[in-house]
């Protein structure tokens, strides 16, 4: 039986997480993380022409690493599953041209590391897929050309708003023991589309919050477990005002959690001193920070049980224009030291 | 052992089609499947203020009809997946933020429907959902916009170039026996992304070609079978230029199809005198054929054995204006007639 409560899914077989790698930017090399990450890539154009050209080969690169780190080869791939926050996913697509393997296409927003490990997840563990890789990626440049304003308008940036992460993570599933596992994958909670009503695109942490706190309730309804039974639970990017409005709203829930024992990516990525106002925000902040910090505290003995809930905003610039409100879903996955 | 050859997966529990609905625009309703349609919207904005938003309620009334049909309850759908053309998939999150289920957003331009039928028949097969909704939608004013120019700008298109379906499809995945399934999903092959260096944003049809001839080579070459093996082969959006070419490619790959077991719903959708010139495309194109037209012939038994396989160009307006070629992809699922 792989389905428990109403809405989370158990993966029998535990697949295993056997690598990650995490290709940071300037900027997030520079922060508390940067230690973590297998590259820091000085130069924001990456040896390419555009900044879209340059974020695929972020992602290239972190896949490819991964792949390799993993003890395989791209033959060996059988599906490469992956975003971006890009206009149709341009990203994701130019980089999985060149891995030349089968490739599952998502849009999740800043959710998308989180939505496609829990779908290789459950391939792998069902013996669809033998191994999978799992790529998302941000841009500074290129998130603010296409949903605020060229970088040379010199626009303000409230205290709410978030940076966009300059990044790429990625992951390898496989259902192959391994000594090496960096840990192992046990349950799956799809997240559902929340919208509160918020319309301000500049405090996206308020809109993804309450999806957040949607989905980490059905999980643990689910599950029976309660916050505490985490060592560590991970959001995506809510960034300080979605972090304090989720931990508000669990406590609402009579699920208060242990601040001491959440974290969000978005705040953990970019010291104080950085100026980055309410945290880092994109696909790619919680993807360098799960395959390089996170899977590093997993190697280092350091986590036996935590949950990684990337969360997204499922705006447009389109849908704001024409005064739609923020729809907010967050994908959370469980994971356990190995073996 | 679910994976069969090098690429294809074998699903052993033969998920059920319960149920599909085609939700279609005026033009696609005056066209040669338009009795197939479950409802034909006169009113290109159906209603709303904005034509992403009129899409958006196409993928919602397509997927509500689905459920309904699938005599199901929205509760009862354990996961909506689905996308469309739009910049962050717009219609399919304002649609599935309505439906109030988990939601998987995917991004495979016009393969989106295969897309995903080929997962929710793997996460059903598995027991990881007892119940799924695919949709995808396209609209044409709505992909004028964002791809090309306002229709008030009255451009001209060539002869190769390709009508934006305006139309939802939506299908219920399930593993329940029942005695009214549509048909059953026997195998999925994941598409790789094949690039020819097709610049032209006019003839997408040349671009998707030899990534649907890629994924047919590499189905027909694990399941061991032939063309003829499948009572129709069915592409998505090829249009008048990339169905020669596929027939031309199979020939010179040594699997020659048989022309009169081979549509294309691009062909199919619209008649010549209504003069769209190289065909329909879009999202919406092969999601109401397949759940029109297509699943109306399994329900008459005019059909034993099928394999939808839609195809995608991964190109965006970025991609175009920076240069790049436009890389295919094409997703293909085996249909049989239930039991």
């Amino acid at each position: 039986m792989k389905r428990i409560g109403r809405h989370t899914i158990l993966l029998p077989n535990r697949p295993c997480i056997l690598s990650g790698a995490a290709i940071a930017g300037k900027k997030e090399g520079e922060g508390p993380l940067g230690s973590s990450f297998d590259q820091i890539i000085g130069d924001d154009l990456f040896g390419e022409e555009t900044w879209e050209k340059a974020e695929s080969r972020f992602q290239y690169t972190a896949a490819d690493l991964a792949i390799r780190k993993a003890g395989l080869t791209h033959e060996q791939i059988d599906a490469a599953l992956g975003g971006d926050l890009l206009d149709q996913i341009m990203a994701a697509s130019l980089a999985v041209r060149e891995l030349h393997t089968p490739f599952i296409g998502l849009y999740g927003a800043c959710s998308t590391m989180a939505e496609s490990l829990c779908l290789a997840a459950m391939l792998v563990d069902g013996g669809y897929l033998h191994n999978a890789v799992c790529t998302a990626s941000s841009h500074f440049c290129t998130a603010e050309r296409q949903y605020r304003f060229p970088l040379e308008y010199g626009s303000q940036r409230p205290p709410t708003a978030q940076w966009t992460v300059t990044g790429a993570g990625s992951a390898v599933v496989s259902l192959q023991a391994h000594s090496s596992a960096i840990c192992r994958c046990t349950h799956v909670t799809l997240g559902q589309i929340v919208d509160m009503a918020v319309k301000d695109a500049n405090n996206m942490g308020a809109a993804m919050a309450p999806a957040a706190a949607d989905t980490l309730h059905r999980h643990l309804t689910d599950t029976g477990r309660t916050p505490t039974d985490y060592d560590l639970i991970i959001t995506g990017d809510l960034g300080r005002v979605g972090h304090d409005l989720l931990l508000m709203l669990m406590q609402e829930r009579g699920m208060p959690l242990d601040p001491s024992r959440y974290i969000d990516c978005g705040l953990e990525l970019f010291s104080p001193e950085q100026d980055v106002h309410a945290g880092g925000s994109g696909c790619g902040c919680s993807a360098v920070t799960l395959c390089g910090h996170i899977f590093e505290q997993f190697r280092q003995g350091k986590l036996h049980r935590a949950l990684f809930m990337a969360t997204g905003a499922l705006l447009s610039p389109t849908s704001s224009q024409q005064g739609d409100t923020i729809p907010g879903i967050a994908h959370a996955i469980a994971l356990e030291a190995a073996p």
